[in-house]
């Protein structure tokens, strides 16, 4: 049994590594790639802990009871609100990436929710945490993720995955790369926690407004570095 | 020729892939394996930049033109010296390590002073930046190495080789290697230059005095997290 356990771990670890380079060797934004590598990342044990980790706070266990799900989302309609709430923001930021709501599966219980909920709520997350879609805002992202949510393996492979693509085709960006990654650490230390949040609630609540309620400090999360790329 | 350089490059990308994965499965601390990466990293085009980068500072341009050995170390004299010194402190690193100082080639020009150098002085580098020799504490020096030269891809390598290895093998750690390598960052881009440095004049120097003169700042270096791995 010891043997075949043994060649199981070793089998996993090859396939592991093999999306992982299939990924690195991929132009930015796999999205395809990205769910490959999180369902072999994606271990009953490591879900437990993430579980364990969201119930720690009052939001996250509520939010695991109830399974709050973002609904339908008209991004037309969030388009008139205000300029300055998050719901008009949102449907900018989706409307120039040229996206749609992702298309979610039902949640069926406690543990199916996390992926999902954290699946619907990204581009939410990138707008509250004013993480552009640049390679750098990617990376803000992604270690902002890991701050909030330490066990979610997902979000720490995908920086790896980032850094060694950097260290191989762009080393000329690693100190931007490097800056936006350790600004997304500090602003994810920093902020209270967005998962379970029922954002859509807030489209019409002002964006500063929900940052500094969030703590979000956008002097953390906005180097010189990553204001020259987005301009 | 165009599909001659596509093969090369495709290929070139899959033996990094086999290496990097490979380090990702050894027990930390595989050097051979190490050096076995910064090898396939090492291009003509890489080693350019670094040069260009190190020259920027006046103390990286002299080091590239007298390129300072560390010359023979007598660790047991040195751990004769006051314990406060650079001296016993680099012996007493090495002698509980159970480390000898590595056996460097011989610096033939310019191009391969850089490693050499790097590699000579590592344990130096653990020492004045009080980056201890546990998982976190590497993972803070390959921070601050990235921090201190950009464009030396074999830095940026190790730190994603790092992180993967942490999601595969012990996410439990995520939040403490984060920090490491969040304070390895900011201490890196907080100090002078340690590129160069002629080490082997310093020995008698006191640490204190020596990490206030490179503006290092152990209050940046040294996370609650970490003290609790090193004790």
């Amino acid at each position: 049994m010891g043997l075949v356990n043994n060649f199981k771990q070793k089998w996993d670890l090859l396939v592991i590594g093999y999306r992982f380079m299939q990924l690195v060797q991929a132009p930015y934004g796999d999205f395809a790639g990205v769910g490959r590598l999180s369902k072999l990342l994606k271990k009953p044990s490591s879900l437990r802990k993430v579980i364990e980790f969201i119930s720690r706070s009052q939001q996250g266990q509520k939010a695991l009871q109830e399974r709050p799900r973002l609904g339908k989302v008209d991004l037309q309609q969030l388009h008139q609100l205000p300029k300055n709430t998050l719901g008009y923001l949102y449907a900018d930021h989706m409307l120039k990436c040229g996206l749609t709501p992702p298309q979610t599966p039902e949640v069926i219980d406690e543990k199916s929710f996390p992926s999902i909920h954290l699946l619907e709520t990204h581009d939410i997350w990138h707008v509250v945490t004013n993480s552009d879609v640049t390679i750098a805002g990617e990376i803000q992202l992604e270690a902002f993720y890991v701050a909030q949510i330490y066990p979610y393996p997902l979000f720490l492979a995908l920086l790896a995955k980032n850094l060694l693509k950097t260290a191989i085709e762009d080393i000329e960006l690693s100190e931007q790369h490097m800056n936006a990654l350790v600004q997304g650490w500090l602003l994810g230390k920093q902020a209270k926690p967005l998962f379970g949040i029922q954002w859509n609630t807030l489209w019409e609540t002002p964006i500063d407004e929900l940052r500094t309620e969030l703590n979000i400090n956008q002097q953390i999360g906005k180097t010189p570095e990553k204001v020259a790329v987005a301009s």
